[in-house]
């Protein structure tokens, strides 16, 4: 077993928590030799030796010293620029920018197979929860059928503390700012966009399939109002915030991230405050279902950890499923149910609709209830974002006609 | 990537469900040469091959083509000897037998490492929760706290039915073997033995520590009265069958199977049915949590197809913990709060209470609720084992001199 020398990038919530980590770990064999930051002066919840900090990417990226490069800083770009340096030097990497991993997997997929050299990616998708080395170790045969889930700590704290303790939505999200769990970016999570990483890098190790983000429909929480929460609460559901990647048929997956309204009967259902649940779904074994904090500093720290510690086995993910499996195709033609709630505007001028199952009109608000095509939500996707409304999925078994 | 030429001993409801899924999954690169079982005139649920069938284990054991022997029969002292045999010719094992591993580890583990062969066995553990994988791979540094869980599919049907359906024990047992979720011996299940030989396996992957199931405090369900389930409902909690491996200090763990009142507040509460749950608890990621289903033919034949399918890329176990860490020692010197309804007898002239924290007595049951050293329950076993009582912890944080 070879001593792990890191090179870490960020020193944030995130960075912190894996210097702690990796401290408290006494058989890590790895040590931390120098943390690059981008303001050398700000003041940090840790004490640590200031000979260890650099503002100069470049002490990390042209040390010689360096065998483990840990990455987990918000510029994506930055993100970017770090890891495909260090790839292209042939010094492995530990992510935790889903941002950055979503836009750029195919490219830095190519780079490490071209330089034999690994990027590990566990703590970007759903904090403590080992998904991504599941799906690509264990689930790693083509009977799976559907990954579904809360991924986004921040929004479902939110939902719970709106739903469950009658809260603000505006006092909630501040909540959830206070207490760590939201992105800088508060939109990155309410709007979906967290989620929606997340998705794109997990439907990689699930189906072998890359989508780009913007080819997916990815609506948030934020334009919620107290009337579809009672609507929620009069039927018996929760309102969650779900990204989704299922097989529709042998050949097609489809994939996306929206409100749905979540029964009593689902594992998710009782997916509470900060944590995370994923559901697996296969041929053979049903749902398996994984739960566990999807925020904080120690819990993502914890799993960069255990990617560092997969390092000292070089272990690298094997992208088994694009490599040795038949990958199905994505598609939007596919049926959804869905409630839209919506003021003002008539909400059938702007989506059409396949079928309208209920209509509710009155003063305070109205809704409707209808089949629509995924591929119509994404045609008219910029619109939906302008007005005052509301979408949630209503699941149902996806009506294809290739299913 | 080769082509895996495969072995099959067993083919009664795992050894079919194996059959089927490896037929069913296109792209294992595996397929089933040769099947050995006991009884070749058996009708059997699926349709095979007959020049598949033989019930000479030379068949497969002296086999040059056969490059993996999977190993799902009952009887553990057959399917040891299958598995060393195979062993030590250098042919790597897949196997489910839970009972052959628990005692026989140690031994499996030194001839492993001396002939540089595989011995893969997830599903001896959890049906289709990957537990061993996960504590091999991904919690494979020195953070774990604890590995608690619901590991008897059987058991916990019964409990379910008996508990929240109000079934009479004795009809919901049947039900349980009519289903095909109990083991051939009833009581593997229910006395908790099974629960037991999964734990022994996965103290082994989580701390790195073998201990002998005889050492080990097991206590079942089959004593169970309506007054402990009237007593459980009255103070809102479940009863479960729980086995647990916990670090109650830096140098010391402990472990037991026995029933305990899960309150709503834990993850196990809502494990119901056949389904098996586990919560892995570390000093930086809190609780994960996993659920799925843990009996059943196609579920435990997914995870033997996930060992089968790892063997494509000579996957093998490292036992990390027992090679790498610090090993901690078991323990018995710990104090319990433990629960005892009782008949006749009067508890306390056969078990020595520390501290009696709460007494009962009426025409129908007695109990007793105090504080005892698990090292005393160990002692008196076999007395316990003779009476009519029944004992439930009661969990609480570790009363231990250590800690």
């Amino acid at each position: 077993m070879s001593n792990l020398k890191i090179g870490l990038f960020g020193f944030g919530v995130v960075g912190q928590g894996v210097y702690e980590v990796i401290r408290k770990s006494k058989n890590a064999h790895a040590e931390i030799v120098k943390i690059c930051v981008s303001d050398l002066k700000k003041p940090r919840g840790v004490e640590v030796d200031p000979s260890l900090l650099t503002d100069r990417a470049e002490d990390i990226l042209n040390n010689p010293e360096i065998n483990l490069v840990v990455e987990v800083i918000n510029n994506a770009e930055d993100a970017f620029h770090i890891v495909k340096t260090s790839l292209l030097n042939g010094v492995p990497v530990v992510s935790g920018s889903k941002a950055m991993l979503a836009q750029h997997l195919p490219e830095l997929i190519e780079i490490q197979k071209q330089k034999g050299v690994a990027l590990l990616y566990d703590a970007s998708s759903c904090g403590s929860i080992p998904v991504i080395r599941n799906l690509e170790e264990y689930y790693d045969n083509d009977l799976l059928l559907e990954v579904k889930g809360i991924l986004n700590g921040s929004s479902n704290y939110i939902l719970s503390r709106v739903f469950d303790h009658h809260e603000a939505y505006e006092s909630a999200l501040r909540k959830a700012q206070e207490l760590g769990f939201a992105e800088k970016d508060p939109s990155f999570d309410i709007e979906g966009y967290d989620s929606l990483f997340k998705l794109v890098i997990i439907t990689v190790h699930a189906l072998g399939t890359y989508v780009a983000p913007d080819k997916i429909f990815t609506y948030g929480i934020s334009t919620i109002h107290d009337s579809d929460i009672l609507y929620a609460r009069e039927k018996g559901v929760k309102i969650k915030l779900v990204a989704q990647v299922v097989k529709v048929s042998e050949e097609h997956f489809t994939m996306f991230v929206m409100p749905e309204f979540v029964g009593p009967n689902k594992y998710i259902y009782s997916v509470d405050d900060e944590y995370n649940g994923v559901v697996i779904r296969g041929e053979c074994y049903d749902r398996q279902f994984m739960f566990g904090k999807g925020a904080g500093s120690l819990p993502t720290a914890s799993s960069i950890l255990s990617d560092v510690m997969a390092r000292l086995h070089d272990y690298r993910y094997e992208y088994k499923k694009q490599n040795y499996l038949q990958k199905p195709d994505y598609t939007t033609d596919i049926t959804l149910k869905i409630y839209v709630r919506y003021s003002e505007t008539n909400i059938r001028h702007i989506l059409k609709f396949d079928r309208v199952l209920e209509q509710y009109m009155s003063d305070e608000s109205n809704y409707i209830i209808g089949e629509i095509k995924l591929s119509e939500l994404i045609a008219k996707r910029n619109r939906l974002h302008e007005k005052d409304l509301f979408i949630a999925n209503i699941p149902i078994f996806f009506l294809n006609k290739d299913n």
